[in-house]
């Protein structure tokens, strides 16, 4: 497995996966009808301080992550991330390479702590995955999702220092 | 004082404040130096589920606030606000008229929680302020926000059902 910045000729390759994760309405806080052309502009970074990564084998894209500013101006020394990871190749340890990745990355860019806003609290693979590198859910907004087979339940922030 | 929905002539009586305060350094994660075309993209709403509001006495415009999805998708029931008074009108109850009417406009479109991601410590008039409207701390980022003149200060998310 290789981590590197995405190029748009990984999109096709994305583009499947993400919008079934979307679509499951279970860990993402997008519309769960997004168009490809809207989720692509979400998704694919234009331009530093932004980045889009993949995680591939060869010509495969197991796993994607963003990053960037989460807050701007006097705040924009925290990071923030996001995470996909193809179903078919779950279990590799792909979350945790892009995880341990984006982390090297956002302090070489000179990011001093990293957030995630949206956590959702019965994800609790990727919430073990955070904390395993770090993180501590800072607070739990009660009832901050609409799960679609679950109904409303908590969604953790996450935060640590770089 | 009356408080209504914003309209695009509203606008130059708002951006003398707003500059003022987002180059002070003291209280938004916005870029200090934001221009004005980009600040008026930032704060005035085009549709809902978005709002901007202002405080007026008669023709003259006291503050203003903003307010939306704080989410999207399955989240999108929890809405942010953000508040901006004219220096030369503080301690005249704007925000706190502000911050009522907003309360109770996320209600009436149907909002079920409200959460402030970045309030920064140092600015206790707005801290006490929100929890005097039921808003609790749920998390403070440590050295979150860079103020200009007190180096590192926590950053603040607040939050309240509604």
């Amino acid at each position: 497995m290789e981590i590197r910045d995405a190029v748009p000729s990984d999109w096709p390759q994305i583009w499947p996966f993400l919008r079934d994760i979307v679509r499951a309405g279970e860990t993402y806080t997008w519309a769960r009808d997004e168009t490809e052309e809207s989720a692509r502009a979400i998704w694919m970074a234009e331009a530093l301080p932004n980045r889009t990564l993949v995680a591939v084998d060869g010509d495969t894209v197991l796993g994607t992550a963003k990053m960037g500013p989460n807050h701007r101006g006097p705040a924009a020394h925290i990071a923030n991330a996001s995470f996909m990871v193809a179903p078919q190749h779950s279990g590799k340890g792909v979350g945790r390479a892009l995880g341990e990745y984006v982390l090297d990355q956002a302090r070489a860019d000179g990011f001093r702590a990293m957030q995630f806003n949206a956590v959702v609290e019965t994800n609790t693979q990727a919430v073990k995955l955070w904390q395993s590198l770090g993180f501590e859910i800072v607070a739990t907004l009660p009832e901050g999702f609409n799960h679609a087979t679950k109904g409303y339940v908590g969604l953790h922030i996450m935060f640590r220092p770089l």
